[in-house]
């Protein structure tokens, strides 16, 4: 095979067609399998039926078999009586034909003798002295299903690369075929590669991060359809590494490698491919996902995949999934669509992006939010259902743009909850959950619940927005941005928002002005949320008092920029001492058994996109919230 | 337990309403499960995350940790040099702090050590004598994740009774879950009852039928996520029935007895039931599902289904699944929506009617199509979406009415091909399948695809229908019905079609005219195909010749009422001689070597709806069709 290492950063696409024209990746094999084992499995063949469906002129309602001629006068008024001349039920050979004036007793499903071209329902019978009276006239064929109406002899009854699910396990039941040739499942091996990594169980030190990707692969590779082999971390050596790609390359069809977190870690999986085959592909022009190395070993696909999760999510669904689909006859169609975007986002400067979604249809159209986080983070996992693609040369695209998309999952949540972290929220949510109701629920703060739900991507979410004017909370804010017609504001709770301390206040911390002392370090709240608000607006009040501007201000304060996005999050954060002082609820300092200092009660609400309000989980929600707080609306 | 047997046939709300309350359905059991194993599984817990993510805070770019305030005043003109004292790979414990005006050299993904509050990227860095200079400043918090800012310790990541996928897996094991408490799955037991059943995969005598409910059942509670028990088919025999149920609900959470095809074969189920414990509904008030029998056998629900595969399906998706679907802590939302019917259909009379349906999404729209096949098809059970409900009171709902249905479906095919068939298309469609394109083809003639196609429920379809007028194919009907903005017209082939006739013409058949013989015995098409017509059209011109009405004509004709739906279904019945003659293109006789007396060439085109024409599949079958065709459009 020749080398064909390309120098320059490929395109996703490009890297694709290439590994297809490469790799011509086909199903591997073919079983026999019983159908109460096929369900999941594709069709390996072309299955013709063998039989006619009907197998023969079936009765389709309890009654007689009579020829219509006989019966062509027969009224309410004056019946034609007929000879019942013998019975046949489902499951029994006719051995009786119906000639002149006869009948035969038929049972639904029973096969209607020789002679008789109609069945005449009980109902329109009755017996007198052993005749059989009609009261009505039959057309030929009335309640006869006639042999091959519904499955012909010799049809191509399911084609080839088709899946089985019980529908079409039926239809081969049906026909009589009790065996179905399937393609083999693709075997995937699985190595993880990283210093820092440990598996999951085990005690993390410092430094360290937990094998992540090895399980949220394997559970991917099985939904696909493959049967996979875990290989376990293996550490950045060179000859570990080697001796283990070795092996899985024998025991499986393809074979993934994800790096180390460490943008170093990928040379050693480009090394080691190196000298055991062929390197096809050393990086692609995306973000996430450069660092993917794609070789060719003993004529098997070797895979390496970025470290994070999400790069290694994304470079499985642009690479992975679409080669492992046609090794089960399954074209990759790869999901594009285009969507509205809701919120601007970033390019990547020369690199496509691709940004985790949450992507929602309203009116036929669909819309895309885009979930922003840390590199490394896995909540986008999570909570995506595909990917806003940002092209090479697109420095920004604007909220209300086109956005091309691909999405990715199918299955939809009963509710999207998007916005400000609260307890009574979680718990109305959890007694939801409890019920059966699938719910999404990303944590962005105030501003972000305004934004996905005024704008669709939501169903409701959780707002407490001060007016530094009126000192309103929530409905203000409503009005000033003009979402009356978009969402519905249904009053929620009063929640005391206070500063959170260590237990017994160590540091003797009193008010907001404390936050300046060189001595105290601060976790904040994300942008957007309403407690992050609240402390600005505080800090504003001070900065105005000093007579110095608020940006010089919040850099004198250790820790502002420690941003967390949740109520829990801040009192974790002071419990754990990694801050000694932040902005939060009551119920958190509680939870965390921190001191809790009061500053205001404040106002939390919930607003409801005007279109949810008739789902059945809103209208669940709303039914509950009914126990919480009795003046709605 | 009391007896509450009802004595009247019931809703299924009201039955579904009923088991519910009286078997109370939960999880059964609670299993820890690894995480290599868990795709697929119920979260029987809530899960909390026992650390933080990212667990330090943590380099998210190769460079260099610093102070920002030590690099304040860096710029490309007057870089600021500091000491590097230290170097943190990923993995690596950092035990080192970085100082004023020194820096740290980090990884991505390696601890940022203490002092420091950004990374500067190494691209804004260069060395210079072993000193690191700095042409940028940062802000605090730049280039690193904070510990906890994606999950916080103690947070509630995953709500008890979520599915687990692989992005759920992701997360798990990205805090370092490795085993997780799932709910076991239900034990499901199936046995089916009928003297007339026969395993598949053994022959079929006359007036049996294929045991085909056992194995659609067996695989939707797979599908659900149970474990089955298949106890094969049971005579009508009340002892042995008896002994293998008392058996089934020993070894299952819950039984399913599938009744034979007759009506009388419900009641011995029903008599075992009662003997061996509490029946507590006794039919429904359905078409079809009329006769299942519900059960209380030792506190475990035991359901008996009707015999046809479409009604017991119906009886499963209705009751079984919502009390399987509780097992597993999901409640079943019975996806009821409103779609627009576009084709007329017929109610039951009191009874409420499920008519199975293909379900489509237009603009934003959904669409029901009925599927309307004699009683025990098959087919329908392949091609539905899920059910149009016809209320009890309604004898009919016409076109362009709003229906409720039930949506059982998610996936959409890539294609929906509804018309006439013919063996050009079925090969181009079979091409199309072998390339992972998903298909879902309905045969129903070619007035089938003038309503499917422009009414939207239908990509593409074949259609041949001759002008009286004109004798021109297929453009003037389009013409006529004013559909031309709906759908585009696009050329397809000519063929031949003629009588079939068994292999020698031992009927001595010649003509039409002949199928007036009384020993001539015909097989027909389906209303609606172009076939059809044509065959009508030459029986109005015999009718018109001997001065009688067209339909005492018919009347006349043996077998003018056994109606198959496809060539290949006419040339089969011939070929098996249950019939003399029909009418059928060449290419069907020549399949079943038979003979063919030629009638007239016809042209055959495809109709695509014009929304459709942009999609992906419909392209491809565009190019594939140009081979067989080259004056397209």
């Amino acid at each position: 095979m020749e080398r064909q290492l390309f120098h320059r950063l490929l395109k996703p696409e490009e890297a694709l067609k290439l590994i297809l024209e490469h790799f011509n990746p086909r199903p591997t094999g073919v079983e026999l399998v019983h159908i109460s084992e096929a369900h999941g499995r594709v069709l390996a063949e072309h299955v013709a039926s063998p039989i006619d469906v009907p197998p023969f002129d079936r009765a389709t309602m309890d009654g007689y078999a009579v020829r219509s001629i006989d019966v062509e006068d027969a009224s309410e008024i004056s019946p034609v009586e007929l000879k019942l001349i013998g019975k046949v039920e489902a499951g029994q050979r006719p051995n009786i034909e119906v000639v002149e004036r006869t009948c035969v007793e038929v049972a639904t499903g029973a096969p209607v003798p020789a002679g008789a071209d109609s069945v005449v329902m009980v109902e329109y019978t009755s017996m007198r002295d052993g005749k059989v009276l009609v009261y009505r006239s039959t057309y030929p064929g009335e309640n006869i299903a006639f042999v091959g109406t519904d499955v012909v002899k010799g049809e191509i009854i399911l084609r080839r690369c088709t899946r089985l699910s019980y529908r079409e396990i039926a239809l081969l039941a049906s026909v009589g075929v009790d065996k179905v040739p399937v393609y083999s499942r693709p075997r995937v091996g699985i190595i993880a590669t990283g210093n820092e990594l440990v598996e999951p169980g085990s005690s993390l030190d410092i430094g360290k991060i937990y094998n992540s990707n090895t399980y949220m692969l394997n559970a991917a590779c099985i939904e696909e359809g493959c049967v996979t082999k875990i290989y376990g971390i293996c550490p950045d050596d060179e000859k570990v590494l080697r001796e283990l790609v070795e092996k899985a390359v024998k025991e499986n069809d393809i074979v993934l490698i994800t790096g180390g977190t460490s943008a170093g870690t990928s040379d050693i999986t480009y090394r080691v491919l190196g000298k055991l085959g062929n390197v096809l592909i050393h990086g692609l022009l995306i973000k996430p996902g450069k660092p993917t190395v794609i070789a060719d070993v003993d004529g098997k696909p070797v895979i390496g995949l970025p470290g994070y999760p999400n790069s290694a999510l994304l470079v499985f669904d642009l690479i992975v999934r679409p080669l492992i689909r046609r090794m089960l006859c399954s074209e990759d169609k790869c999901e594009e669509a285009e969507a509205i975007l809701v919120k601007k986002i970033i390019g990547a400067q020369g690199r496509r992006a691709y940004i985790p979604a949450i992507i929602v249809e309203r009116n036929g159209k669909l819309l895309a939010y885009p979930l922003e986080a840390p590199q490394g983070s896995i909540s986008p996992v999570v909570n995506a259902d595909g990917y806003i693609i940002v092209p090479e040369d697109r420095e920004f695209i604007d909220e209300g743009e086109k956005v091309k998309i691909i999405l990715e999952r199918r299955e939809r949540p009963d509710l999207i909850v998007i916005g400000s972290h609260d307890y009574t929220l979680d718990k109305i949510l959890t007694e939801l959950a409890e019920e059966g109701y699938k719910i999404r629920q990303v944590v962005t703060g105030s501003m972000g619940a305004i934004i996905a739900v005024s704008r669709g991507i939501a169903d409701l979410g959780g707002i407490h927005i001060i007016d530094e004017e009126t000192g309103k909370y929530n409905e203000p804010i409503i009005r000033k941005l003009g979402i009356e017609d978009k969402v519905i504001l249904v009053k929620g709770w009063k929640r005391l928002q206070g500063i959170i301390v260590q237990k017994g206040n160590p540091k003797n911390i009193k008010s907001i002005e404390d936050f300046l002392r060189p001595d105290v370090k601060i976790v904040n709240r994300n942008k957007g949320s309403g407690t992050r608000h609240l402390l600005d607006l505080y800090l504003k009040q001070i900065a105005q008092k000093q007579g110095i501007p608020f940006q010089e201000l919040v850099r004198k304060i250790r820790g502002y920029t420690y941003e967390v996005k949740t109520h829990t999050a801040v009192a974790a954060a002071i419990a754990q001492g990694k801050a000694d002082a932040g902005i939060g609820i009551k119920q958190a300092a509680e939870l965390y058994n921190l001191d809790f200092i009061p500053l205001t009660y404040e106002e939390y609400d919930i607003i409801i996109n005007r279109e949810s309000i008739k789902k059945k989980a809103v209208q669940r929600l709303l039914e509950i919230l009914q126990n919480y707080n009795r003046d709605l609306f």
